[in-house]
């Protein structure tokens, strides 16, 4: 516990410090095109990439305030994560810390903000692989620990096992010094209108079919993947899963391999979307799988996954992925996806379909 | 519940009918290269293959009544597998009630005979997937269904999901008509002895390094994978995890891509081994993606992953397969693995590192 506390105090400190430096650029150069960046195979200084969930987001659905709010949390996550990179932190921590911050804000389902269960309560996932050492950490159905992410990570760093779950995880996250909260830290009224909306649907439709176990079409999630100046890549997912989720129902966000890989020979992917598929299509560590054995770019086999195999399956969602040449991709079959990059001069937040990637 | 009654009183009789006919072949034609057949790009007729856990399994340290025992359940239950097949039964049959009979042999780490958790009791995992759909079910930290694997079909087959966890998974399975029995008819005298053990060991030597979680080098775990007459291909895997476990610690047993993996394309897998690896190196997909990325035989693909990957990583183990032709795998980097297999006037039961595989 003692090494646990003085590890968040370190952080701590050079959290405060970047802070102050301020060293961020934020100049925006969105690509036109609406793809990604063409495969570049010289190493760049650094890149992170995130995501707050895919799903039916569109224009018309949207306030502009509502808009604003999302763009200008994911523009601050930008930030907190370019801010670790650029002094010489580790994507590691890059990782963690941003994701904290989603965490944190009501407007992701992860942490604060985590959708209902059916009976009411919260129960949050969250996985962390470090593509270094291909060591990996996962929580699963966890209902008092503040933040998902920094749990899954202590997982990685300071057990033997690779995913903990329930009250067994809890005391763990416990015992390594993680802020705890009482699950009703996680309420928000929006969450629980949403629970009610999909109690009635339910109610209305006793034999709800697969494709309604989403009856709004948004899969709730953040993700971060980043590179950092030392070549290493990790990702991390977290989620407050899904709502009215009921027998213990465990998705992709804290299976390694589903929601989460990363290996610094080829990239580090963070998904979101309907749990089940990207189970089934062990879609993180295909993504890998495809770059590795087939030798295609990033971008080719995010397309292969998310928009060939997935829409033939019918599994909606997306993903996020950094290759070890700081390529950035953010795929997904869903009408939007909660997203954003920095690099070294670049910087691009965005939500619908049409908008820059 | 109608529905499930009914689907296994079909089974039921079915199963009689069968027995009845007696029609298995049992001539042994072991392969004396201790490889298994090279590749066949001729389909065959159906082919089944068993695991019940691998490890440091020496001749020196067994009994030759102890050897009987175990090679004699692993014949019977090639011969229940067998005979579904040969009757024209479906591989999901054939993999559910060879996996039956195993978890009800107490010799095996996997329902009756399942090992203890920390504070004495048992909390078992399993997974079910089906290669034609690429359906799949899961469930983890069970503790009162007597069939774990008939939960994880049942989970694949009924409910929208692919993985339930703990009281919520033993709700859905009480609701679908599976057997309960109470956490005690999982009791062995020799379990309970082995977790003791542990204890002392744990208590001797408190910074049990990551390679002393398994003390006794001995990964218990059941699963079979069959390829049908009709060409389709299923794999499942039941467990009864880690002595003193602790922390809701899953293992890869449970997890889709990890532990079980299964496709009409490729090949159906299940595997058995120091979990925490095989869920990192996502072991099953694995062999599946060498497959289809790289165009390798099945052989080739296991000995990549089990020899090469797994071995460099430190992760002990092993894995059965079936590819879609019939050609069978049984790779494993441990001394001994329980195991065998059965197809057309062939039948091969193996422990040992030196013997028929």
């Amino acid at each position: 516990m003692n090494r646990s506390n003085l590890y968040y105090f370190s952080q701590l400190s050079f959290f405060i410090l970047i802070f102050i430096s301020g060293c961020t650029s934020k100049e925006v150069s969105p690509n036109i095109s609406g793809k990604s960046d063409a495969s570049i195979e010289e190493p760049i200084q650094y890149a992170l990439v995130i995501h707050g969930g895919a799903g039916t987001l569109k224009r018309e659905d949207m306030t502009p305030d509502k808009d604003a709010q999302y763009r200008s949390a994911l523009d601050s996550a930008l930030t907190i994560g370019e801010n670790i990179l650029l002094s010489g932190g580790t994507a590691a921590d890059a990782v963690e810390k941003t994701i904290n911050y989603l965490e944190d804000v009501p407007l992701f389902n992860a942490g604060k903000g985590a959708v209902y269960t059916a009976d009411e309560h919260h129960e949050l996932d969250a996985s962390f692989m470090d593509g270094a050492t291909l060591e990996a950490g996962a929580v699963g159905g966890i209902t008092n620990i503040k933040h998902p992410i920094s749990a899954a990570r202590a997982v990685m760093l300071y057990s033997e096992h690779v995913m903990l779950t329930g009250q067994g995880a809890e005391q763990f996250a416990q015992e390594q010094g993680l802020d705890t909260v009482s699950n009703t830290y996680f309420d928000t009224p929006f969450r629980y209108e949403a629970l009610q909306k999909v109690k009635a649907l339910e109610k209305e439709n006793l034999s709800l079919s697969r494709s309604s176990v989403y009856p709004d079409k948004k899969f709730g999630t953040v993700g971060c993947v980043a590179l950092d100046t030392y070549g290493n890549i990790v990702a991390g997912t977290s989620t407050g899963g899904m709502t009215n989720k009921k027998y213990g129902r465990v998705g992709d966000s804290p299976i390694i391999g589903a929601g989460t890989y990363a290996n610094n020979s080829t990239c580090g992917v963070s998904c979101t979307g309907h749990g089940e598929f990207f189970i089934r299509y062990a879609v993180a560590y295909d993504v890998h799988a495809h770059m590795a054995y087939t030798n295609i770019p990033l971008n080719e086999a995010t397309h292969k996954v998310v928009n060939q195999k997935l829409v033939e399956a019918g599994g909606s969602g997306g993903l996020i992925a950094v290759d070890k040449f700081g390529n950035i991709a953010m795929t997904f079959n869903t009408p939007g996806m909660y997203r954003g990059y920095v690099k070294p001069g670049k910087r691009v937040v965005s939500i619908y379909k049409d908008e820059p990637n």
